[in-house]
């Protein structure tokens, strides 16, 4: 079915349903062949993509939508989930729906509260809805155009995964349970936007004292098989409570 | 007048002028007497504090809100300001307004955006509006009781201040521009929540070469006056980016 019709039929229902005013976008990340990626949707009638996202129950918790749309977009539920800024500039969300009756439900003024997820990339199902006729994973590395602020609303995420690289468990959450040193070395470059020297690097990352190196390596490969590791994790939670001492 | 008449007069009118689910709540710190303090209000008919707030006009950006919110609370403008978190749960303010008519706007379900701000205690004229009976600063070492969720809306700006320490001009923006390292100290404790060495405070304070010492010293009390200093701006801006490395 056509945007307008849907947006039309579903927009009596949706002032119903929802509170009004309030939306939630998620920046959605995993890491993928060594480059942090970001889920992507695109709606119909649309050439720009944009963050999934949704709206709030009349008897819903905010933080209870934000789980339940990431849900609804990736199959998963425990997925790591927090809660970055809120997004309330006029006109930052109308401009996409120009062409629709302004009575309609998304052409209202909403302010979108932003959370940033961060999944395991396999575990991840994505899931195309009627509104949307794409949903891929973009590289942060090469980006398409956004809709609304979309754009400014995956940069402050980016923002805030740097700021919190060293209290919260973002490289937990995004890489496999077993990892080598290189692509532990890459998540932190793509988060941080620099290249690290592999020494210093290795050096630091050793002296927290918070890997557990395993007793096997990496199959395949032309290369001699690195070493795998694992987030020793009390002693990770531990650290991250403290902060990880030191910038990169 | 009575707040409930004031509420029921007012009513119609806030229906008319703010967008709806949506509202704001300010902690607006400020440092004195080697106390932090938070800037709390009476409403009356309530026997708890709560932080000062308001609603976001139809025609206005969220921050712009934030901003004249403060403003009419504290008489100034060019006060640092952040927004720190967004409350979104079921029954979180309605709690207030229980003996009033449910139709009123302020029993309506509000989402409230968190800001804080940091303000030179000496610059705030407290303003006591309709609503309210008193407004007074309280030590964040000993709190009244709050009424709604404001307990967990400061809560959640003290955890703020203490993981940005490192990356926001929290310092210079909370202290005289003349201060003395004791001064310093007792701040970084305060929203630190706990003592520092005083020998190690000063060596790594020192160490990242962002004060300057002043050619003058506190005058007045019984002990050798102690030395003046303040914050060199672009050197602590620029360390501020990079991230004050090392944890207190």
């Amino acid at each position: 079915m056509e945007l307008k019709h849907i947006l039309e039929k579903q927009s009596a229902e949706s002032f119903k349903k929802y509170i009004p005013t309030l939306s939630i976008d998620c920046a959605i990340f995993s890491f993928n062949e060594n480059s942090l990626h970001v889920l992507t949707v695109k709606m119909k009638d649309q050439n720009s993509w944009g963050l999934p996202g949704g709206y709030v129950k009349k008897e819903e918790n905010v933080d209870d939508a934000a789980v339940r749309i990431l849900k609804d977009r990736t199959g998963t539920e425990n997925i790591y989930l927090q809660q970055f800024y809120t997004f309330g500039n006029l006109k930052r969300s109308e401009s996409a729906f120009e062409e629709h009756d302004d009575s309609i439900w998304n052409k209202q003024r909403f302010v979108s509260i932003g959370y940033y997820a961060l999944a395991e990339h396999s575990h991840v199902k994505l899931v195309i809805d009627e509104y949307s006729t794409a949903v891929e994973w973009h590289s942060i590395d090469n980006l398409p155009p956004f809709m609304m602020d979309h754009r400014s609303i995956l940069d402050k995420a980016l923002l805030t995964l740097r700021e919190q690289l060293n209290n919260h468990p973002i490289g937990y959450n995004l890489l496999s349970e077993k990892f080598t040193m290189p692509e532990l070395q890459k998540l932190y470059e793509a988060i941080l936007g620099k290249k690290l020297n592999r020494g210093n690097f290795y050096r630091k990352i050793l002296r927290y004292d918070i890997l557990t190196k395993l007793d096997e390596s990496r199959k395949g490969g032309a290369h001699k098989a690195p070493d795998l590791y694992s987030f020793d994790l009390e002693k990770y939670n531990s650290a991250l409570k403290e902060g990880l001492k030191g910038s990169w």
